[in-house]
């Protein structure tokens, strides 16, 4: 954080260099007193050391937990352990929830029950239930235990939800007030709080049993004439709610759409029973485009860079183990044609490039497709009128990228039916490659699952295999 | 939009159906009305005619402007034109800034002058920024000319700021109030008001020359006693404030890391020159989520489902180029060790394995510290240590997979010394792709460019052309 008037974006780079120098300057004491054998509790030293971990200590102390996380983050394990014991245990809870996944379960590795207890102590319960997963079964009853009826209930129907629903991502802190009291009777019962819960930017308006009457925005209690009545000044229509078990990622939509702060979240009967706020949305969204930048290269999760080999190793490998399948099968597709290839080995030196562009261009297909029907803008009736015009596209590419290679197969090799074989095959691929392209996110949809996932390797896959097939094939036929 | 109670996250789609269905039936009647070859302005077809487009009329008023906008990226040109037309001409403006880039064409070609001036004139300052660049010059000056003295400043200001910048994206509305004025006397103020600007979290506290001196948040103005000072319960440490020429990735990475709901953004003096909220920001996030997930697949930008075929190629065909270079590349090497094909074909078989595998891995690699240099986490230090454990991931997958592979070779052609060299190569293949998957992004870092951009073909076009190179030059040394 800074002072106003002077810019923060790059601050936390800033905060992360000074505590990795402190860092370096602690180590290099530590060493010089190894490498002279001196005794490890010599006075000196251990004033110079103490008066290191202080200067860092205190650097942390001023640190907005997002910032602690950060840097805990970028730096590799041993001082990662390091600066995490010097920060305050009452800071450990705000923080282990901002830190990724990977980083957590390095930090809590590092934690005892003690220590767990009170930092899930500190937390709410929707920022519980976040936490929960990575904790021993002993802290969670012990902390179950220590809370009250209304926190318990509220930890049970956080941890209910699925994991991309609405009720998963929302809290349970809001300030509701009654239709019928005056705007200068809320004025006044605002006053009675220390503090209005995150990202509030409206009151809701519910009836005796909590259900959702409308919203009084702070905007309208602002901007109206205190005697006004709640009913007279409050949002009625157009109030955008979700369910608990609605999918995040169309709230998200839908905050994105509406520009929304914060929506209430009402049960089946209409009931306000939590909020979403805009800050949960941002970080569902950068995890979600995140985890699908992940996927396309075959990563299953975040990885924690300074983490051991091993774990990097079981992360990746079964994105590899299905390209190597799949690689395996384009492979023998080829093998079917090593009587071809020995009689003619220039087909050897040729098929990678009508395998690759293949690729290369379903991929460009598939990826347009996906991104459009990510937002639900991909209608059956268009299917027919997206093949169309792909198949419109790959039929350009294939004529002119096919004639130009075509054309360089002929001039290297003399052989004209060769050129004309590799147009063909450049043809007949990325019309392959477009069908695919556009068939299998549809396909995905149709049968409801996710048309992002896979997508890459099964189009690859095809192209690869279909690459090699019709190029030899086409080339068994005319040429031998 | 809903009424309270009822969820709203599918309602664009139904919306969406219900145009669709409506333009349908006026398509229906048009084609009965051109094929019986009646009189095109007989009464009854006329009637039907009107009746159904008064519907649809009256369906599209009631939408929001993102409802419009995401039905209009929907439809197909011919209907999109259609439902444009029947868009009432005063909200044509807010629907324009809503649409996506390539939409957005499509419907200003389909404008006259006239209606283009109007839609303008519509629009605030920072609005109307992100709309010029796509409006025929005589409008823009049109537009200009009827602008007061500070919308044209602030007009200048926001285009004179680069894409992605802060200034960029900040507007011009907000609220600021003076230090020593009473709560109460802000209170008095804000009842003035017809309506605050959007996001208002906080009214930003300025001196006569607007120089920031802190925020009064909407909560420290209603929970605390109207007798207190601006300056007494204003916050004055730990603003967060950007100044215009900022990028623009690192004020959003602010916002999620601090949970913001609106920034002021202040010139080099300190003054307060605009704000940035955090709807521009979540909008900031997920196009360059999008972009990112585009180039990674070689299309320069979004692409209208609809647009036409020359379009599409065009969009596309630089990717497919180089790739073709890369391809042509490799094929080349592949044509250095023809004389060894032609004595073992098997090579020919299985050197797609090699090159494809590494490929898989290299992108894992990238992906991974392009992935950790986005949020600034990866410092040159980390260097070492990142290839380090890359390189040792590769050689577990190397001598994993490159040994089941030599083993499936060896199966498969009764050749001890194809399967060694195959595992040799796999090994080889992988553990440059490891080097190559940190040594890109690292080096793109440091020359200050952006790490994202094209590693993916530069890293499949070496581990293709290298595998090849390895596979083959190996077996040639030792098998032939």
């Amino acid at each position: 954080m800074t002072e106003p008037a002077s810019p923060a974006p790059d601050d936390v780079q800033q905060h992360l260099r000074e505590v990795q120098e402190l860092l370096a300057r602690h180590r290099l004491v530590e060493n010089l007193v190894h490498r002279q054998d001196m005794p490890r509790h010599d006075l000196v030293e251990s004033l110079v050391h103490k008066q290191h971990v202080a200067s860092l200590q205190e650097r942390l102390d001023g640190l907005h937990p997002a910032d602690i996380a950060f840097i805990l983050e970028a730096l590799p394990l041993d001082d990662r352990r390091f600066v995490w014991d010097l920060v305050k245990a009452e800071r450990d809870g705000e923080i282990l929830i901002e830190v990724s996944d990977a980083i957590r379960e390095s930090l809590i590795e590092a934690m005892d029950p003690a220590e767990l207890r009170a930092a899930a102590q500190s937390l709410d319960a929707d920022e519980l239930a976040d936490l929960v997963p990575d904790l021993p079964a002993q802290v969670i009853e012990d902390v179950f235990q220590s809370l009250d009826v209304t926190e318990r209930e509220q930890l049970r129907a956080a941890m209910s939800y699925p994991q991309d629903s609405v009720g998963a991502l929302m809290n349970f802190d809001l300030v509701s007030v009654r239709e019928d009291v005056s705007l200068e009777a809320v004025l006044r019962y605002l006053r009675r709080f220390d503090a209005l819960p995150d990202h509030t930017d409206a009151l809701y308006v519910v009836d005796r049993e909590a259900h959702l009457k409308g919203l009084l925005s702070l905007e309208a209690l602002l901007i109206n004439d205190p005697d006004h009545s709640v009913g007279e000044v409050m949002t009625r229509d157009g109030v955008i709610s979700f369910e608990p078990q609605d999918d995040a990622g169309e709230a998200a939509q839908a905050f994105e759409r509406y520009d929304l702060i914060s929506a209430p979240v009402v049960d089946g009967q209409g009931r306000v029973v939590g909020r979403l706020t805009v800050d949960d949305v941002v970080d569902f969204i950068r995890e979600e485009s995140q985890a699908e930048l992940l996927a396309r290269a075959g990563l299953r999760e975040g990885e924690d860079m300074f983490a051991s080999v091993w774990d990097s190793v079981r992360n990746r490998w079964s994105w590899l183990a299905v390209n190597l399948v799949t690689a395996f099968v384009a492979s023998r597709v080829i093998g079917l044609f090593e009587g071809s290839i020995e009689k003619l080995v220039a087909l050897a030196t040729l098929m990678p490039i009508v395998a690759g562009i293949g690729g290369n261009s379903g991929n460009q297909t598939i990826t347009m497709i996906v991104r459009a029907s990510a937002t639900g803008q991909v209608t059956p009736e268009a299917f027919m009128r997206l093949l169309r015009k792909e198949l419109g596209v790959a039929s350009i590419n294939g004529v002119l990228w096919g004639g130009l290679l075509g054309l360089l197969a002929w001039l290297l090799y003399g052989n004209v039916s060769l050129g004309l074989v590799m147009t063909a095959a450049m043809i007949l691929n990325l019309l392959l490659a477009a069908t695919a392209g556009v068939a299998i996110p549809m396909l995905r949809i149709r049968l409801g699952a996710d048309p992002a996932l896979g997508g890459s390797v099964m189009i690859t896959a095809l192209t690869d295999s279909g690459g090699f097939f019709i190029f030899l094939g086409l080339a068994t036929l005319l040429l031998l």
